[in-house]
């Protein structure tokens, strides 16, 4: 998940929508081999300021050790293209 | 992690102080017993409007089932009062 400048935000999204299923405003979601990892970290560098924004990886050891709830709107899949 | 209207934010932001650090953005963390999590449930039911709004709970088997890694700015304790 990611809180970005908005002069950057869109950059940001574009190298996560490369990997990742968008969930939420601001959360995205993927099955991430270490090297696709590694390569989402090195777009970020080149984009992200560090005394600004900020991105959380949480990292699951494995699908089962999470539970996911959620309340209210669902993001649908059609709208995940944009 | 929440995405919720803007004239409704701040109440649900409050629901979540009670029982959780603010991590990011739009993001909380916390440990919480299931009672716990059934009373901020309660609490959104009736603030939340559920055609707009949208919350996610990601639930843990365990603090080990997860690694965090932060890229950038943290959030410090000292801002978590706010």
């Amino acid at each position: 998940m990611y809180d970005i400048g908005e002069e950057r935000v869109n950059k940001v999204k574009k190298v996560f929508r490369q990997y990742m299923d968008w969930i939420q405003n601001s959360v995205f979601e993927g099955n991430l081999t270490e090297s696709e990892l590694k390569e989402i970290k090195n777009n970020l560098t080149t984009i992200m300021d560090k005394s600004y924004d900020s991105v959380i990886f949480f990292k699951l050891r494995s699908e089962n050790a999470m539970n996911k709830e959620i309340m209210g709107q669902e993001i649908n899949p059609t709208d995940r293209i944009i």
